[in-house]
């Protein structure tokens, strides 16, 4: 059995550890896109840290159609916040790019460009990166490298979707950011449509080892086997020396 | 003693077996600075693949000042190039923030939208972004984490600046590309002016232990404590399940 109460108090000590040890004093630099994980890492931070050292960054990439969700999550929270438009950036990138971007390019750019824009940020604010993924969309790399996967610190990477969200509610989040269906920004499917599986499915899978659709079992592991690396550092040559 | 042609004969076959296994046929992509660094890993990357499967990135912000070094390079090996100015992208983010930024995040946007445009490269044309690191640089932190740190495959992160050189002329390089002086692009110094000691010092005591100037290794090891964190994954909580 998941206890939320235990995992959440945990967590919430591990920032403060993290902190303490790796930038005493510092603020905790969040992504708020509006969806549930940047919603409950923030929360947890302000658990940790106290409201005053966390501050909310809004980074849509021209007009972003949920972003009133975002407002609402740093509204709830009080939370100091910029709104930093990546548009220019992206735009920037891809106008001088001298061949034709392929729809992969396409849309990894804002991810890394976010995170560019979260380290000015954090770099200018005496900051921590928080990194926002869980541990569902690990498992199956459902994340940019050196883009959202990025960051200094991650309090959900080995926390499921579902465990997230009940950590979620226990932190007093508005169901409205703890339930939205996460959609991806540029084809509008949901991420279970982009999948093929669901997130119950999955993990389930993760925690159990069980699942019953054979076919979404090897959709999951073959995602996951593909994206591993991206849990990784990088391969480098080692010289006998 | 270090044996530079058996060096470079096994991490020439580091990384046709890293291509073997992370991805057959692909090309590698590597952002060309006009430095030793780059050049070299180019040069292994022509000589492990072949110079049709080696694409070199030129990314100046703006106007740079010894373009022409990395032209030379790119005409040397004949390898397919593109040239794609960072500076619409750099000025898209610094001029969307709204605040005063401090001279790190200033510093360390080029590097990440360096990144960024590399993978913008490389995940349109089948590529895998060489990482251009060298380890006596590493040692002491200089580099951007998820920007010039990062990458798919690392050929000289093991191998100080001297070993580094040492392939380089083994390789045929051109003398003016491995000895150029590495020079901060913002402030004009040298990378041994802004470190407070030489390349020297510091590679014979990454491989010997060995410096004379106390005042030196105690520079290097407070850097090199500082910054061991960007060597590592970022931490993440565990809950106990």
């Amino acid at each position: 059995m998941f206890n939320a109460q235990k995992v959440k108090n945990d967590c919430v000590q591990w920032i403060r550890d993290f902190f303490e040890e790796n930038g005493k004093g510092c603020n905790a630099v969040v992504g708020i896109s509006g969806g549930k994980d940047s919603s409950v890492v923030a929360a947890l931070c302000v658990e940790a840290l106290g409201k005053e050292r966390v501050i909310g960054v809004l980074m849509p990439c021209g007009e972003q159609h949920d972003i009133d969700m975002a407002h609402l999550l740093v509204n709830h929270l009080d939370i100091k916040h910029y709104v930093i438009n990546i548009k220019d950036a992206v735009d920037g990138i891809k106008n001088n790019l001298p061949f034709e971007i392929s729809k992969q390019s396409s849309i990894n750019i804002p991810p890394r460009v976010r995170m560019t824009t979260l380290y000015a940020v954090s770099q200018s604010h005496n900051g921590r990166v928080a990194n926002t993924c869980n541990l569902s969309e690990d498992y199956v790399g459902y994340s940019t490298r050196y883009g959202d996967a990025a960051g200094d610190f991650s309090p959900c990477a080995n926390l499921t979707v579902a465990e997230v969200k009940e950590i979620g509610r226990l932190l007093g989040l508005p169901d409205a950011l703890i339930d939205k269906v996460p959609i991806d920004g540029l084809c509008g499917k949901t991420d279970e449509e982009n999948l093929g599986f669901t997130y119950a499915e999955l993990d389930k899978y993760i925690r159990t080892g069980e699942i019953e659709d054979l076919a979404h079992k090897e959709m999951i592991d073959k995602r996951h086997k593909a994206n591993l690396f991206k849990l990784k550092l990088m391969p480098s040559f080692s010289p006998e020396i």
